[in-house]
């Protein structure tokens, strides 16, 4: 995105804010009490999109009311939060979301400051919801920061400091370039790429790093950092759908990699309204799989309780009814077993780049 | 460190370990039963070095012996360790503890196999301390990672693609430079710095960054992420050995932020071997303290118990024995309250690196 339209996008998002804000004005200059309608956000109102592929919320609305004291005070925190954003977004700042909460002790009306920093994030994501502007453009930061990209890409960054001009293999150090914060300040300028391989755990991103894998398969290595943070996910995502690079997802093969797995490919319940910004619905799983467990005799774990059964609510989970995952998730039941990436190691430190990953890939039709 | 000097190291820690091979064999040829002595590595063996103000291990030995099973094959693990680790320094190679772990599953001699990854752990930890070789110089990788610099400081990174110039402002993304795993591949080729300042949590380093404190002041801005990895404490030490730079350390105020301090300061109880080569004993305190809650009316938590515990066993800790830190600390457990770093943006979000900060580092006569 171009300083130009990073503008317009800021202005964007500070006039949907101050709209927002206009409607209590609007409810009230008409007599009525003013209400703010969301979704409503709980597990029975989220839907998966068949034709999509993501999550997104049902048709379900909550209202919040000044009717009542408690529906007041929501309301009048959120017109703090829409001024101190739109006071943000005209200076060009940005801030936490724990800087938000802390920063409400000084919010001169003490109606309007928060109580715990679990009901400023829930504010900060009804008021995504109800303007469509996403937290990033609000230039709220989160604590949790992005992994790093190692590969042939050429990336323009738009920092506060000017721009930046990153080669992802060339410019940067064995530890890759780092995902900022908000990976839309990120233009594309060139790559050389074939596809993008999301890798789960630092070590095996450093394997790869190390046998050189990104440039002998001309692959974009990004490290997911276990669950990956929203930057992470936007990032993947703009490589699918600006570059049209395949997405592919190296986790552990357990049920808790899988998830990883889905967040990226289908988006996650708690970000709901933000699947068609952060999911890549056509990422593909490229392991471990329960399959290889077996063919390949890896070092395993027995399964625990809990394992188990998050396996057992993942049979049910609309993300993985296919016949694929099925019959992994069986099988996996079955020879009760899990293992994790780096125990390709057992087979030697260069079997993961030289035999999996290429055998896999080609079976994909990925190279 | 050049390439030159790297390769030297690279050979001396390979001499090392065949060194130590070598005396099982010298053992064996005199009709001896192969030992091995390693300091005893339990807490009442750890020494507080006055004079160097690091831990350090105390006299008392423990003596591996092929006399009884478990011993023979402590030391039978240990010789195809070291053939391993030999074969990957010769080959400029590196893997992961993890890996190494798995790896052993390859070992053509079934005891060998190590039963846990505590237990390959541990060997390379006894290595370390027989061998005087340190981890990186083996070529053995962290799974956790380095954090991020920003500041004034050009390096130079030895990387397995060249050499890579980075200048930690000029040349980065808003996330900054990325650590290394092993940071003695950086050289430091030009500064403009006057002083480094560690940061715990990632939302106060990007505050930092954003409010553009390195620019204003001169400052090299190191990212701790909580419990500093290994390759940030190694960063800060060489940047106040090689380069002269203060380092203060800027954390939450609570028991488990002053041990993050600590960490820094006077390395830890497991690191003990390695204080002389990962602490920095003049780092100074920055904050958040006790006081600074009082006079600045910070929001705070109470104390829970284990805060309460882990303060009560710190005014024990040889470490904290200064009338500043019993000082603190007993002000602390008076106000039986805690503040975490981000508090101070109830005060502003540019209180921190317009007041709050400049005024103790004047104080502390840094700038």
């Amino acid at each position: 995105m171009s300083t130009d339209s990073e503008t317009q996008s800021e202005s964007d998002a500070r006039e949907q804010l101050i709209d927002l804000a206009a409607e209590f004005y609007d409810q009230f200059a008409d007599g009525e009490v003013p209400t703010m309608s969301i979704p409503t956000r709980t597990k029975s109102n989220i839907e998966y999109d068949e034709d999509m592929d993501v999550w997104v919320y049902g048709d379900r609305k909550s209202t919040r009311s000044a009717k009542t004291v408690s529906g007041a005070q929501k309301l009048l925190k959120a017109t703090y939060v829409i001024d101190f954003l739109a006071q943000q977004l005209e200076e060009d700042r940005s801030s936490t979301l724990r800087e938000l909460y802390y920063l409400s002790e000084s919010f001169d009306h003490e109606e309007a400051q928060f109580n715990s920093q679990d009901e400023s994030n829930q504010l900060i994501e009804d008021l995504e919801i109800v303007s469509d502007v996403r937290r990033e453009e609000f230039h709220m930061r989160p604590e949790e920061s992005g992994a790093t990209v190692m590969g042939p890409l050429l990336i323009r960054e738009q920092t506060r400091r000017g721009e930046r001009e990153i080669h992802c293999q060339e410019d940067v150090g064995e530890g890759g370039y780092q995902i900022p914060n908000d990976p839309d300040t990120i233009e594309f300028l060139d790559n050389d790429a074939d596809f993008a391989l999301c890798v789960e755990t630092g070590g095996m991103r450093d394997r790869l790093v190390e046998n050189g894998f990104d440039e002998e398969h001309n692959c974009i290595v990004v490290h997911l950092k276990g669950q990956p943070a929203r930057a992470t996910r936007r990032l993947t995502k703009r490589l699918r759908d600006e570059l049209g690079l395949p997405v592919t997802v190296f986790t552990d093969g357990d049920p808790w990699s899988y998830r990883i797995y889905g967040s990226v490919a289908y988006g996650s319940i708690k970000s709901a309204h933000l699947s068609e910004y952060l999911a890549t619905p056509d990422a593909q799983f490229i392991g471990i799989q329960p399959a290889d467990i077996v063919e390949y005799d890896l070092p395993t774990d027995p399964l625990s309780d809990s394992d188990v059964n998050a396996l057992e609510s993942e049979l049910e989970d609309p993300r993985f009814q296919t016949d694929y995952w099925r019959e992994q998730i069986e099988l996996q039941l079955d020879i009760d077993k899990k293992a994790e990436q780096q125990s390709l190691a057992s087979r030697g430190l260069d079997f993961v780049t030289d035999t999996y990953l290429p055998e896999r890939l080609d079976a994909m039709d990925v190279i």
